[in-house]
Formats: C-alpha cells, structure tokens, sequence
C-alpha cells in the first residue's frame, strides 16, 4: 500500500518540471531553449561556447547545466560516434566527466538513440532515460514538417508548379500519409504506390490514382517521384525505366530507395532528403520535441 | 510438382468471372447488377419478382439463378433471421431448396454476415464462402459513404451551414478520420476526440484540436457532435451537461454511444444513423461491393 | 465647417443601436432576434401573434414593435404583395396603419426588395431606407449557404457519394464559384462552363475542366449538374442530348435556367433550388442579415 | 459581303500557326520552344549563340529566324533598355536590321512590353503586334506561379512550417487570392487584409480573418506577411510596430510595399519576390505564354 501512495506521488508529466538543461545541439536546441523560456521554465545550455547571449537561456558550462538541472535534453543525434557531446556551437569535443554523469542521473534525462547515448556513457544505464525520437508520437508529429519540407525541395528543384504536376508517392506510411494530403491540396495529381488492399482502397478514396508498388516495372509520365520505402526501389533497372526529365527525392532513411549512382549515370536528378525537419523548420521541429518531452511520464 | 501447377490454374481474381446470380437484396443489388452489366458481365437476378424489367440484367427465378451462375451473390443482410431471402423486391418468403443449396456448392458464394448464411444453410459450409462485408478494405472503402451521409444528415437537421460550425468528432478510426475531413473541407472548425497520444497527435498535424475521450465530461460550444464510438459515451450525465441546441448524430452500430431516451428528456436533437452507404448513396455501396467481390482470391 | 462636424456626428455604423423591431418572417427573423438579443440588443417581434414566448426577444404587437424601435427590420420577402405584412407566424392580415408608418419614418428601415415595400407604403419614400439584400457584401455571404444547400439537395437526391461523382457546374459567379470549390472539397471531379476567357484561365488554375458555356451542345458522363445562370440553357433541344440518370439542380432565378417540362418528358431528374439560404440554413442566413444590417453606415 | 467573307476566313487563333520563331529570353523560352515542338509546331530560335543544339528546336541567326516566321515571339522583358535583343543565352547586343524588321512585319508579333517594343523599332507600329502580356487571361493564369514561388520563399525562409503558422495576406487581388488558397490548404491560419466590404464577406466565406487595410496599425503575432499591393504600406512606422522575427515577402511590382531599408534598420527579414513565375517555376510560365499566344486572334 505504501508503494501505492508512493507511485501516486511520483508519476507525472515532465510538462511540470521546472529546470531544463539542454546539453548541445543545433538550431533546433535553440528554439526548443526559447520555446521553453517562453512557457516560463529556467533553461541552461551547455556547450554552446560559441554563442554569447540567448537572452531568457542561460548559456553555462556542460558542470553547471548538469548540476542544477531537475532535467537534462540531449540534442539529435545525441552525442557524436566518439560519445563527445554534440556541440555544433562549440568548437573542441566535450565528454561528460564522471561527476557529470552522476549529476545526471538524479534527473530524468530526455534524448534520442538511446543505445548510443549509453554506449558512450555505460554509468546512465542506470538512470532515467526516456528517448522522446523512439515514441510514437514523435515520429507522428514529424511527418508533417517532414512532408513540408519534401514540398520545399521539390518547388525548389521542380521547374514546373507543384500545380498541375503529376506526381507519384511510394509508400502510404506517416509521411507517405502527409505528403499525399499536401501535394492534393496544393493541386498536384498524385498517384501512390502500396502494398495492401486496405491502404490501396484508402488511397483511392481520397482521389488518388494507385499503383501495386512491387508492380512498378516502370516510371513515365510522372514529374515528381517521392520515395518513402527503406528499400532500394529505384534500382538500375527501374531507373532505365524512368522518364529521364523525372525528379526524383529519395526521403528513406540510409541506405535510401533509389541507387543514386545509376540514376546519375542515367542523367534523372535524384536527390537525398534526410532529417528535413531539423533543416527546413527548426522551430516547428524544436516544438515537436517539447510536446513530446512534456507528454512523457515520469 | 503438379500440385504447384493445379494452385496456378486455379488462383484468380473473381473480377474473371462471366456469369453472377443475385440473391434478393435491395437498390444496392440493382445498381450492382447494373454495373456488373457493364463490364460485360451476365447478371441474372433471383427474388425480384415485383420487378417487370431491368435492361441487361436478367430476372429470373432462384432456381434458375443459382444453375447458370458462375458466382453467387448475397445481399447486406444476406438473408432474413428465419432464413428466407431477404427479397425486398418480392413479396413472401423465399427459402433455397435442397437442389439450389448442392447448386449454390459448386460456386464461389459472396455474402454478407458468413455466419447468419451458414446457420440458415449449414449444408454451405462445405462451399467456398467469401465475406466480402467482412473484408477491411470492404470497411476502408465504406467509410468515405458513411461520412458523407453523416454530413447529408447534419446539412439536413441543423439550421446552420457546415461552414463555420464547429463540431466534434468522437473517435478517430476509418469513418472519424474520413468525417474529420470532410468537415474540414467544407470548413467546419473540427474537434475530434481519441484516446492514444500517437492519434491525438496525428489529429492535431490535421489542424484540429484535440480532446481526450475519456476526460469529456462536459459538451459545450459545439453545434453538431458526431459520435463514432460503438460504447455508451453520451450518458444522461454528460447528455445533462450538453448544450441543448446541439445536434448529435450517433454512427456507432447498435446499441449506439448516445442514450436516446434521455437526450428526448433532455431536449436534446440526438439522431441515430446506421447503414449509411446503403441508404444515403446505394450507387456507390454497390460499386464498392463489385470492387471487393472483384478483388477476392478465389 | 459646421456641416462637417454635423456629418462627422451622425454617420455611424446601424451595429450601435440598441433596439431593433422585426415585422414579421419566418424562421430566420426569430433566429435574427435571437442573435441580436446575444449580443445584447432589445427586440421587439410585431406579427408573430402564434408564438408564446421566445426567451428574450419580446412578441409585442405591430403598434407596440414601431413606436420603441430605434430601427425597423422588415423580413424576405419584405411585405406580400398585397401590401400587408409578411407574417409567417401569424393568421390574417396585417397593414401598417398611418400612424405606424409615421412612426416607422422616424427610424432606419432596414429591407429587403425596397422597391415592394414603397410601392405598398408610399409615405415610407421619405424616410431612410437600407436596402439589406440588394447590398453586395449580402449577395456574397449568401453564396456559400446558396451553395452548401445546393450540395445538400444534391447529396439528398444523388444515389451515390459527392465524392468520385463528376458534376458540371454552369456559371462561374459568386454561387458558381462557391459550389466549385465545394465540389472539389469533397472530392467530385468537377467541370465548370464560363464564358470569358479570363473565367476560364481562373477555373483551370482551380484544378478543374473547363468548357464554353456557348459551346455546350450536349451533356454526356455527368452526373450532377448544377446551373447558376439565369438564362434557358437546358432548353429541349439540350436535354435531349443529356444522359438520362444525370440529375440537374437548377439554382437560377425565376424562371430559371431549364425546360422543367421538357426534362420531365424526357425522363430527366431536374430540380428546381431556390432560396435556399432560408430553407436550407435559417440560422446561417440569419446571421449574414445580421452582419449586413451592422455594417450599414445610417 | 466580300468583306465578310474575307473576315470569315483571317479570323483564327494563333494556335494553327505552324512556324514559331522566338528572338532572346532565358530558360522560359526554351521550355516554350521545347512545348511548341512538342504540338509538332516547327521553332527557330534567334538570339541563342550559346547553345549548342536543343533538340528539335532549331538554333538558328536571327535573320533566317525571321525570315521563316509565321509569327514571331518576343520574351519578357522583351528587348532591353537600349534596343537590343534580350539575348540571355547570349553574349554581345544584337539588334534587328532594317530588313529584319521589314521581315517581322509580315507576321503576327507576339509580345510582352508592346510599348518598349515600338519604341526601340517604330517601324514595327505598321505590324500586327499582340501584347500577350497585358492579356487579362495572362495575369489570372499567372496568379498560381506566382502564389506558389512566394510559397517556396516563405518555405525556405521560415524556420517553421507553413502548417500551423500565422499568415498575413495583404491585398485580395488575383494574387492575393490564390496565395490564400494556398496557405489555407497548407494548414496556415490565414488573415487577408482587404478594403471593400465585399472582399472583406469573401474573405469569410473561405474562413479567414479579416482586417481592413487602411486600418492596419501594428502587425503583431505573424509568423508570415506576404504584401501584395503596390503601394507604401510597411512603411517605417508599421514596420516599427511589427514583431521582430516575422517574415515579410513583398510580391508588389516596384518600388514595393515595404521599406526595406527601415525594415533591415528594424531586424526584421523583408524580402523582395519580383517575377516568380519565371524564377521558380519557368516551365509552368512557358506553358501559360504558350496557352496565351495560341488563344489569341489573329
């Protein structure tokens, strides 16, 4: 009964903490240090030497983020290969010096790839560690900027209007999902390859053309192509029959779904898209960690 | 060996088929016959015995529907609770006999509710049965009917326009997502209502607001509710803490998610709306049954 | 100098007069007097002798409404054309008496159809009279409930979904254009007839086919029309070269836009869709009434 | 009545033209020669040196160009300041020779700028010169290239989404239209600033705020401000009233709507955004160009 009283005590969002300390990161670290100040929470960065002021963010060092944090963030990706910290605005690698990881692990501790965050630092093990890019709803959040940003490199590197153009979305998953809505609202004629009747009935209510996709024996009359599937898709042979003037964005995650070389060699501009929220909106990706963060219970 | 060739022969889709009979059924059936009429298909239709004439489609009677046919179709429901046809364009009671049951045998049978056919005919189990109202992509393609009709009742019951209402949706499966939508299409400032953080996240990427279903305990502010959630969510408690001049229609299948008894104490305009595709758009639920009968392996 | 200063005093907006009276009409003038009282206005109902009680608005008689108002509110139609008052919601006949009128000349009179309610009450010629429904910004806001309630009788008379249907709409005016985009929400594959070519580049630029609305020599593979041009487009000679199971919502003016008589001969489903503001959404129309009445400089 | 007959037989569109000779421009005119042989017209380029070959485009001198001309087609801006061709593929400055113009004379022209045109070559007044440019179907079809470049701008300048963000549209022209169509369709919450009561309805009706332009004091909680009207408005006090991290996209033609000195003074990112159809999307401009030139009488 005891433990009872005791877990009603304990379990709570981390939306209620009061101290945040962000160790390292890029743009987006700094929106989210914004974004939290603006909710009235106290922020500290650690390593980020480079900048001078943030106004409301405290910018310290990675000793004094950790020992008055009530909880630690650590950035996308988490720390570098060597398990220094991820200190794009600082120069020199940073590792966290035992004492800063027993500080650590007095508080909950907010990170993404989990794995490579405690193969740099066994000792965490032992903490509370929740990895907010693991979570479902995470992952969710991020298919609409990533979708938006797919929209951005093609309005980019498309001569034609997104309007008008026929475009063709392998794969119906989060961002398959998002990147269908998006181009049929911006008046794009798309096509979507899947797999299972259920997703293929699902595509054709929304007005969408289907493809089978391990049908795909060829690729005419299409001026977009986004890629979605982790696997290689557009191989030489699909690539042969491809419409040369077709501009292909590859959004899977590495080793991607369209062999580059080839497509290269075929003369078809092919173009990796990878991590777009971080690099086409940093803010809106700075508060999908922040919900996300906020909605963890701890 | 041979085995391996006897399954080749033998796997097809039904689209292949020439010749389908029709068991009874309502306008869902004739526009099914016509539509199989044109592409080509024989149709011979058994228990519309108060029609004279449909064109291509053959009438007939049972027996001789259930002999030349190539497949067998039922209808939604496919037969009575006493097992009869359920021949709305005939008067009477059908039943099949011992010699259209050994016909019905030798063919594939399409049906709806697999369990309340076989029940009535056990002699049928030993057939090649296929629920094709139990199929998902069957429910996939159903759910866009269903939206649409809740709008033509919504449009039919309140006094406002869609436009500028605001309106709440509870639950956020096939027919939420698809009711979602439309509403916010036709410019309705939607609130859905889900439990798992992964759709109330997917929900707000969407541009709705979200609350979560298990925490409404009050309904205010809204115009048109709509309910999806086959549990009894709109208890005399919440009904009582409703806006009276808000217009609820109820999609969950019987018994329903609303107490009607105490929204009519209450004042309160709740309305039940069930079978919508086949009532509000039975053109398109009969293409929709062609479509997965078409898709079935057989 | 002075005239300046008087005209500076006294153009105001009607929206800061406190009480208004309403003389008769129907469904939407009691949805009138209840917003006007939300927003915390005085009213007083004259002819609406079958009612009891409508919560804050006060049923008054005619004399009573007049002789307290700081404006005079006058429904759709204005008076019938006998000169008497347009009570829906009261028996017999009521006119104006002189004393009435006088009293109504001290106040803005905000109408509909000016021009019937001079002609009925000739001494009103001197006072100030507001046009409501002659007013742009009132046709405007009538298009889109004209156009959600065209899309309402279309749902309820279609037999399959708004969505997968292919409609024609004829006429790219304020209703034209505002059913077209509804149209498109809700997924209907959409040709619109216009006539200039200014119209047309517009309408391709929408995602939609286009056709020349002089060059229309028959309809085939439509199933929903909908006409909003006051002129004998679908004359015999039309509608005989159009699909049979197409169905025509006509939303034209008296006397419209198709040979109801021919289309019944020839099997045609046309309909005949007007005011549709009032029957389809009184509250919605209710509120443009509202709006225009506020926006008015008196 | 020999005139009329006459008349009967010069009157066509410039569609049926079969020879196409393009002097100078950049890449639009390539999409257009491209496009133009696409419909099995035969193209001489002139003005192009540095090109080596196109394809069935034939890069050709000048004068040959126009020597075998049906019609002859000048790019935007047509010639430049000095008279010369707008050669951008290019070097050195060609002008047209006495005899080249006595060639151009017997064709249809077809032009941007007309008046720049007959400046440089007042010769050419005698000839049949068609502004394509000035075209009110030009400028509609226009409207969409446009709205989606200032869309790829604010995409690639925004730290955020369009999803989700506060927009500001000012000006509710062609442009502002679609610009507004476009935001809304990417999930932005739009307000359109507007001057007449009947745009300002419009503007509702598709479920936008609305401001009145002369009434903008102070532009607080934009994320996005796209300016659409060519007159002074961000001018240095609004500016000094305008949230420091808002985005301002001015689309009116020069001097502009904003100050961009006292913007940059201000910190706040205003950015120019001129021609967009061209820069963002040339092969979608080409299109239109070509859509104009064939829908013009000749």
């Amino acid at each position: 009964m005891n433990y009872q009283v005791f877990w009603l005590v304990m379990i709570m969002k981390a939306e209620r903490l009061t101290t945040f300390s962000i160790l390292g990161g890029d743009k987006r670290m700094l929106f989210l240090a914004r974004s939290l100040c603006g909710d009235g929470k106290r922020v500290l960065l650690g390593g980020f030497d480079n900048l001078k002021s943030l106004g409301a963010p405290v910018i310290t060092d990675v000793g004094s983020a950790v020992r008055y944090a009530d909880a630690v963030i650590f950035p996308l990706p988490c720390v570098r290969a060597d398990g220094s910290l991820n200190t794009v605005f600082s120069d020199g690698s940073v590792f966290l010096t035992e004492e800063e990881q027993q500080a650590v692990l007095r508080t909950p501790v907010f990170t993404s790839m989990k794995e490579r965050l405690v193969r740099a630092y066994p000792s965490l093990k032992a903490g509370m560690i929740y990895d907010y890019a693991a979570r479902e709803d995470f992952a969710v959040r991020n298919a609409l900027p990533t979708a938006e940003g797919a929209i951005e490199r093609a309005m980019n590197a498309y001569e034609g209007t997104i309007a008008g153009s026929r475009s063709l979305v392998v794969g119906f998953g989060r961002i398959g999902k998002a990147l269908t809505r998006l181009l049929k609202a911006l008046g794009s004629e798309v096509t979507v390859a899947a797999r299972s009747e259920k997703d293929l009935a699902e595509i054709e209510t929304l007005g969408c053309a289907v493809v089978v996709t391990g049908e795909i024996s060829s690729v005419k009359g299409f001026d977009l192509v986004f890629n979605t599937v982790p696997f290689l898709i557009f191989d030489r042979e699909l690539l042969s029959k491809t419409d040369e003037n077709t501009l292909i964005i590859d959004l899977a995650s590495l080793p991607g779904g369209v062999d580059m070389e080839a497509a290269s060699a075929l003369g078809i501009d092919a173009q990796r898209a990878l991590s777009l929220p971080g690099k086409c909106a940093p803010k809106t990706a700075a508060e999908i960690i922040k919900r996300t963060v906020y909605a963890t219970d701890i």
